[in-house]
């Protein structure tokens, strides 16, 4: 069976990082890999093209896929378009609500290669491997009423935070099963002692547990959380929390490795069909000059062989041809480290495609 | 004119380190500080004597209070309390409402003595100082409507996370003022590429920026600064955020410096009432043990001095007490260090009256 890859550069370094990952989906495909690969509009550069973040044709697109890869969206230069509904974000959100990604797969692992790379003492962070698992499609982000309007003479601003027990439990058994697959341990992330809609989040955790008795559930305030993740992260193993919190926590996790440009992210539908992305941004700052990472981007082809499309070997092969690379001492700008080898986007994946 | 103080003690080891700040207060009192000091119970402990966690006459103290010294509140004893209008929290809650605190004040700043504490590497946070601005009155901690209820045959939990133009102009102001008193930097953080109520948040933060040609306004959405607090937090001068963004924000914040046994905070109202308090929690693992680090509590009353009362002299006593007795070497556990002598709370209370 033909796997359909849809690729959504996307804006920023979106498009130098998926040049780079469309490489190597080629390099996939002459080994063996039954693939084919659909580009499409998504974000600002859709917005510039078409006037929407998301086009029908491109959501079309994403429905009949078997996996996406997307680079990364938005920018300041869509920041001042007025309506919310037209910001690059929104092609983003469009795709995770239309398609029901709603498990959310970041993991903030510590590369021993690049152990030095961590703002944090070496002792603290060497062979730091949490998985946090963020609800993507509920939550403040689409909770519902929402917006600006006056009250009493002046403007007032305003969102929902909402989850129904149906929704936790869902993100909760992901959780819990990935926490099966690893080293048994899940904490729920919530603010339990202020917010009601996380006292349903805890209530519903703690109902799944008994079915999961391998796996040690705890439960942690989102504030202490983030101070634990500073503290001493290797405490945790698998996370659980909400969209908001998880969007938070995920990226100081991902910061504490010093590397978010190696980090993959995915995110899953029921029906197991994925969406992959590096953790990071479209760093508009340095898009165009050929000096981003595009190794998150390549491991999320990785990650989207092994979750999405069942190709382990290859996922693998994947995996290993970086850890190459960066044993043989290639750094981007990003992780650049005194006696390594500074190269550019491109060199950097044509490094990796020579060691797959 | 006599300033009255109002300590609430509080629970796990709040009334061990508010005995340290009694002592404190007294020692000021034999000093010339022309002071009276009164006692009242709130959260858990209030609870257990009244049925409920903020009772009217501890209320009623803190509204003719000058300034209120708060210990700590909450606790697992308190944690299956299904009610959660009658637990711990809510006596905090109930008092920053009822008194109308809406300026957080949350410093984030590194001893010297203690750089070594701090699981960032030392040249990270070396001369780290950090003041964060949280609303403490509005936003999704007291947005209406909020609860669980039952849904389309399933239960729901929601919470409204909500801010009105004057609510956001009023932290603002109190932000924009610290930064001109600091480093003339000021960095507002919300999540306007989602959320609506932080597009409002965004806009009033740019319409005050003129008044206050003299500071730099930046704007950072919250993952991005959770990231760069992990990052680099010295590019951080004066923080401001609403209540949810804050309390995460400033707890990563604290734990930067590795001795978050060391920070007070300020919460203040618009007549300069205000309620000091640790940055730190209750820490019931360790109550009763005199093993508590006393000395925030204990610069909470410098603060106090300083914002509240107007007596800077005396502030200033007691925080070079503090660093006298840092400087000669003794330390609580949570900021042991080899070397070092541990001493328990009652001997770090002890030292600093000594040397006040
Ligand atoms: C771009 C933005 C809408 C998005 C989010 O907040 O979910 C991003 O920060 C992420 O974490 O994927
Ligand atoms: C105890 C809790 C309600 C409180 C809060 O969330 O505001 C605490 O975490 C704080 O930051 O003061």
């Amino acid at each position: 069976m033909t796997h359909n890859v849809l690729l959504l550069p996307g804006d920023g370094i979106g498009p130098e990082i998926a040049a780079q990952a469309a490489r190597l989906l080629d390099a996939c495909q002459k080994a063996g890999l039954d693939i084919s690969v659909e580009e499409a509009l998504v974000g600002g550069s859709a917005y510039d093209a078409h006037g929407v973040p998301l086009p029908d044709a491109t959501l079309e697109k994403a429905r009949k896929a078997s996996a996406i890869l997307l680079g990364a969206v938005g920018g300041p230069k869509w920041d001042k378009i007025d309506d919310l509904s037209k910001r690059p974000e929104k092609g983003l959100l469009g795709l995770r609500k239309n398609l029901g990604l709603f498990g959310n797969l970041r993991p903030a692992m510590l590369y021993p290669q690049l152990a030095s790379a961590s703002s944090l003492k070496p002792e603290l962070v060497a062979g730091l491997d949490i998985m946090i698992v963020r609800e993507l499609t509920g939550g403040i982000y689409f909770g519902q009423p929402r917006g600006i309007e006056e009250r009493n003479g002046e403007r007032v601003g305003f969102n929902t935070y909402v989850y129904s027990e149906s929704e936790i439990e869902r993100i909760g058994r992901v959780a819990f099963e990935m926490a099966q697959k690893r080293g048994k341990k899940l904490c729920s992330v919530d603010k339990a002692n202020v917010l009601e809609v996380t006292i349903l989040w805890r209530e519903v955790m703690e109902r799944l547990a008994p079915e999961y008795p391998d796996v040690e559930l705890s439960h942690m305030y989102v504030d202490n959380a983030a101070m634990q993740l500073v503290r001493a992260p290797k405490q945790f193993d698998v996370v659980v929390t909400g969209n908001m919190f998880g969007d938070i926590l995920s990226d100081a996790a991902a910061m504490l490795t010093g590397s978010i440009g190696m980090l993959p992210s995915a995110s899953l539908n029921e029906t197991g069909q994925g969406m992959y992305e590096p953790c990071h941004g479209s760093a508009p700052d340095i898009a165009g000059q050929n000096i981003a990472n595009p190794l998150a981007m390549m491991l999320s082809v990785a990650m989207m062989l092994r979750y999405s499309l069942n190709e382990t070997a290859m996922a693998e092969r994947i995996e290993a041809a970086v850890g190459r690379v960066l044993d043989d001492g290639l750094r981007t700008a990003d992780i650049a480290s005194p006696g390594m080898q500074t190269v550019s986007t491109v060199e950097m994946g044509d490094a990796v495609l020579a060691a797959f």
